[in-house]
């Protein structure tokens, strides 16, 4: 069901002071940087293993990870986990009554499709569930 | 230099809770659950990709896990990044002013090494760094 971690995602209020830690300090490399409007980030991408990091900026303080970041502080966000089937994981996590911030899978980057797990449901671990869009 | 990411650790008050949201509704396999004295905690192992989970329940409220799950509450903890070669990773973030909680590795389960760089000189992260002891 769950096939790997494909990121952790970690916050920053400066991409280039956090990415100059995971970069220049620990040698990663950074695969590209994006910025993602409908999530009001810019996000860097390192890889590592079967893995990425995702360092992201909030792009103002009243979008969600810009909120996180005043309430938190810098540091980790998510775990998001590589899935086969989201809509039937989706269907299991009701049947269990895991509250789930998105109910349905949403559309994202390439055709991917992810949905987001509440905490309070997770034992307060933020976890993105992610389907890689089957080849054309 | 880096590998890929061992395992990420999330501390959690009541380990059966934990483990039955990653094994039951996620369906991951719990592959180990160990004491671990020297750190005050009990471990759940869940492997995932190439890499794993690692649910920490502390033994007491005293120990580190304990006083960090008591002031930030349950969720996320530490990454771990496995290494090839720790010493040259930890000489070259004293060069840098990078500040580690251990400036030398220390050697726990198996024969593996291990250092912590301290959450200040990361953005915000507990990373663990972890070299595999090389095969007798």
């Amino acid at each position: 069901m769950i096939k790997k971690i494909d990121h952790i995602a970690i916050v920053a209020p400066d991409l280039d002071e956090a990415t100059g830690f995971w970069a220049e300090a620990l040698g990663l490399p950074i695969t590209r940087i994006a910025d993602v409007p409908e999530e009001e980030v810019t996000v860097a991408f390192l890889p590592i293993g079967d893995s990425n990091l995702e360092i992201l900026q909030p792009t103002n303080d009243s979008s969600g990870v810009g909120r996180y970041l005043q309430k938190r502080g810098p540091g980790m966000h998510h775990i998001c986990l590589e899935v086969e089937d989201i809509d039937a994981v989706l269907t299991k996590l009701q049947a269990a009554n895991v509250p789930l911030i998105n109910s349905e899978a949403r559309v994202g980057h390439g055709g991917t499709r992810y949905a987001f797990i509440h905490p309070k449901g997770t034992g307060g671990v933020l976890i993105e569930l992610y389907e890689v869009a089957a080849a054309a």
